[in-house]
């Protein structure tokens, strides 16, 4: 007899939802998606086409969903602002939790769904850090804990969007919590990686412009800003997050240790090709986040299955307490931007008015 | 209802049939593995413990086999030896197949199968040509049917191995029919491509030698071979196939045009991440074939699947017909290697003593 | 007749003192090296071999040196600490001026330097800022100046050097100025050539660490520092400078645009060349910033002397007051790190206690 | 006293000759350039303004350039078809010689031109392979001699120049000796420096085509040639050229051996520049080969003038022998491809019908 699939729902058919549904659907043999949710017509007529045909049924209740007979699980890529609460649900119904980043742009509301999960150790509850399942992220893991560099002591990372000038992202500002916390957010879970989840900030600094999308303005958010945040361990992290890249995504991270360095996705590409022409060599750039991680979003639904029918962690996936932190973090910094001072905490992580040198 | 599944077997279950099995169960939504074929117990047992459970059901008669109920599909990836009989005792039964490369490693036997599947256009047959379902080679070809390079003029293109001291290919050279038609039938498969199928030799060159392989002398074989073959359409490619790397698997192919250029995979890397240490900047490179092409294969076993079910072609495969032609021009360049001596072809591609210039 | 060539004096023959005296024997067509300075022995040591067999009269005496009959321009390559008194001392006896960066680390004496110099228009005075002179600076420039990148907005440089265990930089941090205005100056300095001479920063932040030399506490220096400048126009940069590689140089720039982005050196190479091995494909760095910018040291000596022969500016050289901007952005970032305080201005560049958003 | 400086005359003053001339000039301080000879008006009309002011005498009779008072040394940058008469002139007025390459297109002229070097052995008397004398290529040598790659075993190199569609090539090829002798016989040399000078041919094959100069078919010449020499030593070297290229110079070579492989501007570029847009990520290509190798040819004439100053040899030369075997190689290369017929050797290097196996 075959072993049997976890039996997965998806909550939110928009973009992300929707490369969720198809991936749980196709591409991770153990699950089977049995059930999708959506709040909005267009996506579930798009769900009627790409998922009902294949024995899923369509809920525009996610109240209604989550009871469905033998639910496991339930992946939730709806609204940031709804994550908590239908993980929390979710929970309540004893159900397994892959939820999109961030858990809420509120940390309190983080620290609530962090508070249910521990609740239900026998439920695995993870929020979709999805560069922690990337190839090229976990060699480079590979090789820090190896020591190939030392002790790493800098981390620099960047989330870098192609320009979208429809407006989008000035629609999304409003409730996106600011680019630190939608962006960077990403780069702030790295450098729990990379410099373990026990970190504690000293000082953060952050400056930010408006370049591009002078709408943002409107919502104090930015298009462009850069952050550094020094920890008491004597390591320094520094982002940058941008919307106005022309050429595409490009997220680069570089860890420096005290005997070398790795960098990840220094050149980004889309192929394997370059075109030599009368203007000399060029090579393509993944347009977007999705055609820079697809493969990540694929291992992620892969491990989040294992763990849920096995028990036991997620294999390399962020622990959901590193979710809290990486939104507080993302908060502070565009704090920081936002007020133009510098914030400043003690070594047991409170705030104070100025630190220790 | 669930639109149905393509039900499909996999003959072979060694290194690449494993590969092919594993990708028709759990990488190929529209696929159903139902079954399998290994004359070898070791394999059965590997079958027993990844397959069996799956509700794939084992043979080891491969007529056995193809007679499973409700059986649609075969994937041969058993010795090259039985390549064809397979193929064409699957078509007989009304089958659909894909083959692995090469159909055979002598022509007359290749175009028996090209025959076969000519009295049977309602069937989707295919050699395994795998590089066809690359996004890189993909990629490339795009550029150039869009004519960015101009008229393709020059194809440069290796398939170069990672040395293996195992002894493992001086065996196999016994039956493999030379490196030209065991490694380059890639790169002359993507000539095909390029320069189109319908392109006839004028004179083929080739040399080689043994350089960390001696075994190798008694299959009159090499571990490194460089061929040219000039083609009466004033185009040439020349290939280099090597077992010798040190560093792992590094396909390349250069495309020159009147007009630019496209390479790919010129540089081979395992990964987006760089390593700095004292010695300087360093980056992997993919292991073997499979390390670079994995992606290709699935994509193969997808296309495949969906051209069974839908009728039509295999999106972006070769041609059944180039399996002849990639194989003959391998043999050629065998034996232009083999016998020191150039081999010349007239207009209509008859063989004859001396090309006209 | 030959044009005349111009009769130049190198003052200080250490590390950098030396390669200039070099360069103006050897690798300026226009100039001629008639004498040298320095005050230490072995130094004189080393001119005596190599300078003096072609011609170069030896001093250890500056003020003698620069009486050195029908001499016209003196490159200063000493101490930091005397760069000031000897660039004034030369104008005073009417000489041309190369003052290796800085001209100071004290802001006011730098000013004092620049001054001097107004007073007499007729003579060449610059201060080394090499990278102006570098074939890819000078690529990215031009590109940028056509417009390819739009309206540059965000500059990120970084000035890294190969870790040195000696305790050299220990002692230099005594009296370098720190590392912002040591390393940063130079980054700085190409923000004033990206963003404009006249941008006036608004808040200035910057954090720093020691990782790898504990001695360095005790300058209240650092071997890693990270700041940002964030300027009025709405532009900002941002550094990272560190003494910690274990690779080598890595000077790395990008300016980022409205419409597009440069990179200079974000691969650093010491040759063409890639070795593939058993552990991947490594190229090697360079071990210093002269084995990276020997050829922009080679064309400003050139340049240079072609402005004091012919009059009108130095080609692409820094403005002189370009070396005092630098110098006080540099001096701002040192103290925003050492005090753990943001630094803010008014439009005017005048310093207030908090920014206005 | 100043060290003595040799005094040397330059021998045609078009692109090449005007370069050595300059270089002589200005980069080699050891040289004292002074004469220069040009049959050309619009030549010396060149050295009227750019040598005559510095003391360069002009002839424009070669024989009376060479009786030039105190002369030490001529360098040859004239038409090849008179390098090996007036390289043999130079030399029995006891003149040391820098000649371009080739020596002659004819191998017995190249060959009486090392007969008289040979009677003369107090002469340097050197051909310009200039790619020895570049960086790259001087460091992957030392990687190979250092046993980085084992024993070297296969070579492919490249001689790629921009397309010019302006027909001097075509009035090239009548006396160029065809694109072998003319552009591969720089990767010949390279094939004497990695597999060493005393390697024997055995088999040779070529290929050809003519793509984008019709009018090269007057000239028995192609635009688009690749070779392949197997040498009795069991090394093969296998070569391309190309005068197609669109987008600039791209001069590769890779050397492969048992335990590894070096590559040479695998990647060529004009700078460390990239440029981001949104077509992707480019780099620039330096458009001819003087923007590859400048660097080569300063370095060839410093050495050069350091050998006739200080006796010994030329350091990193090729010798002077290797001026006839590359010439030769070339003119077999050239002769296969026009022929349609591959061409054998025995171990004694002497020509057979059919090498053995």
């Amino acid at each position: 007899m075959a072993p049997r699939k976890l039996r997965v729902a998806v909550a939110g058919l928009g973009r992300m939802g929707a490369r969720h549904a198809i991936n749980f659907l196709d591409r991770t043999p153990r699950a089977h998606l049995v059930a999708a949710f959506s709040p909005d017509a267009k996506e579930l007529q798009w769900g009627k086409e790409h998922l009902e045909p294949y024995g899923v049924t369509l809920y525009d209740d996610y109240d209604k969903m989550i009871l469905h007979e033998g639910l496991e699980a339930v992946v939730i890529g709806t609204a940031t602002s709804v994550h908590a609460e239908e993980a929390i649900k979710a929970m309540e119904k004893d159900l397994h939790v892959l939820c999109e980043k961030p858990l809420s742009t509120s940390v309190d509301v983080c620290k609530q769904v962090v508070e249910e999960a521990k609740k239900r150790p026998h439920l695995t509850v993870m929020c979709g850090f999805s560069r922690r399942f990337d190839d090229s992220y976990r060699d480079a893991y590979a090789k820090v804990e190896k020591g190939l560099i030392g002790r790493p002591t800098i981390l620099r990372s960047q989330t870098c969007d192609v320009h979208d000038p429809s407006g989008f992202f000035v629609d999304y500002a409003a409730w996106s919590g600011g680019v630190f916390v939608d962006m960077s957010v990403h780069d702030i879970d790295l450098t729990l990686l990379f410099f373990g989840p026990s970190i504690i900030p000293k000082r953060i600094s952050a400056h930010g412009l408006i370049a591009v999308q002078p709408g943002l303005a409107q919502h104090s958010d930015v298009d462009n800003a850069i952050g550094i945040v020094e920890f008491h361990s004597g390591q320094i992290a520094y982002y940058y997050c941008s919307r106005m890249m022309a050429h595409g995504q490009e997220d680069v991270t570089e860890v420096i240790g005290t005997l070398g360095k790795v960098s990840v996705n220094l050149n980004p590409q889309d192929s394997l090709v370059n075109l030599y022409h009368e203007g000399g060599v060029t090579r393509g750039v993944p347009r977007d986040y999705y055609g820079r991680f697809e493969g990540a979003f694929v291992r992620e639904a892969n491990e989040f299955t294992r763990a849920c029918l096995e028990g036991g962690e997620v294999r390399g996936a962020s622990e959901l307490r590193n979710a809290v932190t990486a939104v507080q973090i993302g908060a502070w910094l565009q704090e920081a931007m936002r007020t133009g001072r510098q914030i400043c905490f003690d070594e047991e992580g409170r705030r104070v008015e100025r630190a220790g040198l």
